[in-house]
């Protein structure tokens, strides 16, 4: 191996929990407002970690937002003035940038993880923004040795992660779990990502050396409708071997979507991908009847807290 | 044995086919905007099938209901006069009631099957409103011999069923499917269960007659609530042992609830029961972790319709 460099970032000193960016995923909202009563469990020595309701209004109504996606609106343009007419979920997003950001601020939060649940059968899930984080990949890395755990390599849409924080970036999504339904083995899979991965700061924080490694992620390339009518109906749904399948190779000539008349939607492409959220509640609206992904390998570089190197100088 | 009693029941000629009662239960939505369109599926000689959208709103806005559950709304206190802030629903249920009803009258429906999902792990299941009717009781056992099915004896509450249907009220509830979510396997259950609906009615007008024939059902008791804090919080949640165990025999000792600090909080009753409903989206509002179900056995005499009776005058 040619490469001997080595990745040094400050230590960590601000992390935040977030749980109701959708007010009717409940596994992160019930570990939040638990861990806002009883916060020995995410403290860890020297790290301010903050739990956090971030869509407080959708939370009590149960459903995933109000006005518009809360997960959609951290792009810079949202994050401007406010009118009168500005919806409420823009209105929180502000006030969550003042709080843990402003990006680039000294007082901005290094961390965020912000607790997802998804109806498809995805399982334990890592969403990265970055290719090439280091820290977010020796991270993820740490915490595939403690729990079954997918990474995925999202397109950004002006999610709340990628403009807050300065550090790293990481949504936690488990599932299969129903909107509005809180299930004790998706919360407890939930918990664990976060302990580990609060673990993880921890060792860095105390100077921990994290040596190259290399994780498999799969990488979001294109976003997959329902087929639709003219008034914008479903007219086919996800085939029945397809649902489920999350993650699983899809190929030319396996079955998407079928229609009501028992018509099978075939893919036609040569190329295999691996699919992911599919049949996602949330994503009807949205228009995905599920993302294609392709494999890829992320690999980080030995990787130290600065503290260490201040200790060795 | 000593019964020779025969039930002589009119032919059925008007039958209706409900979806969308509640707006984020999808399967049923699905088949009945398909039937309004292809509607050679659930059409019988001599009856009038219809399908029918009950609750067009909340299905444009997947939600339950836009302002107070359709299916609790069907009392006839609730169906009297119209005032100007008068629920979207409650004018809904008195539209639904001059269509398909009024009860009494003659030109009410005979025979309604209303389509629900659950997010319950409950299978197929058929949900009667009384014990005496052997019209349903025939049905629910010719609908087994085709399908895996369940039936349950509910408690009223003012549900749609009970006012309007003039022969046999029916609720389908299939499940377990994410509220805004069509999962082809469950919709599949759904129209298996309406066509062999539909052939039973067939069989009736056209004379055939059904022997005497007992059925397992499960009869509804009680309902049991999360733990909850004094601002009405749940703190407790579905035990993993007891999720998605719907209708497996609960004893003394078994566990029902874990809160997040890990205490176990467990059937202290003498008596079995079977538990349905098990961590249902809807019923959280309704405050309803689960219903206790008691097993009993439902008998119907022989039924044949009066047409024969006629023919053999």
């Amino acid at each position: 191996m040619s490469s001997s460099a080595v990745v040094h970032r400050a230590p960590v000193r601000k992390v935040a929990v977030f749980g109701g960016t959708h007010g009717n995923e409940l596994a992160g909202i019930y570990l939040v407002k638990h861990w806002q009563a009883h916060g020995a469990e995410i403290q860890r020595p020297g790290v301010e970690v903050k739990p956090f309701l971030c869509n407080p209004r959708a939370v009590e109504k149960c459903t995933r937002y109000i006005d518009c996606d809360l997960n959609r609106v951290f792009d810079l343009g949202s994050l401007g003035t406010v009118v009168e007419d500005t919806p409420y979920e823009v209105r929180r997003a502000q006030e969550i940038n003042r709080i843990f950001g402003p990006k680039g601020s000294d007082d901005a939060f290094d961390l965020i993880f912000d607790l997802h649940n998804t109806t498809s059968n995805m399982g334990c899930t890592l969403i990265l923004e970055n290719s090439r984080d280091d820290f977010a990949i020796q991270m993820s890395h740490y915490i595939k040795s403690y729990v079954f755990l997918l990474c995925i390599l999202s397109m950004s849409y002006g999610m709340l992660l990628l403009i807050i924080s300065l550090l790293c970036e990481t949504g936690v999504e488990v599932g299969p779990q129903p909107q509005g339904v809180i299930r004790a083995d998706i919360l407890e899979k939930m918990r664990k990502i976060v302990k580990h991965g609060l673990d993880f700061v921890q060792l860095f924080n105390e100077g921990q050396e994290f040596p190259p490694c290399t994780i498999e992620a799969y990488k979001i390339m294109e976003k997959v409708d329902y087929p639709r009518n003219k008034n914008d109906e479903v007219i086919a749904i996800i085939h029945p071997k397809l649902q489920d399948q999350d993650w699983q190779p899809l190929n030319k000539g396996d079955p998407l979507f079928l229609t009501l008349d028992g018509e099978v939607i075939e893919y036609k492409g040569d190329s295999t991908f691996y699919p992911a959220f599919i049949n996602e509640a949330a994503y009807y609206e949205k228009k995905h009847a599920f993302v294609k992904t392709v494999k890829v390998k992320l690999t980080a570089e030995l990787l130290r807290s600065e503290i260490r190197t201040f200790k060795s100088c």
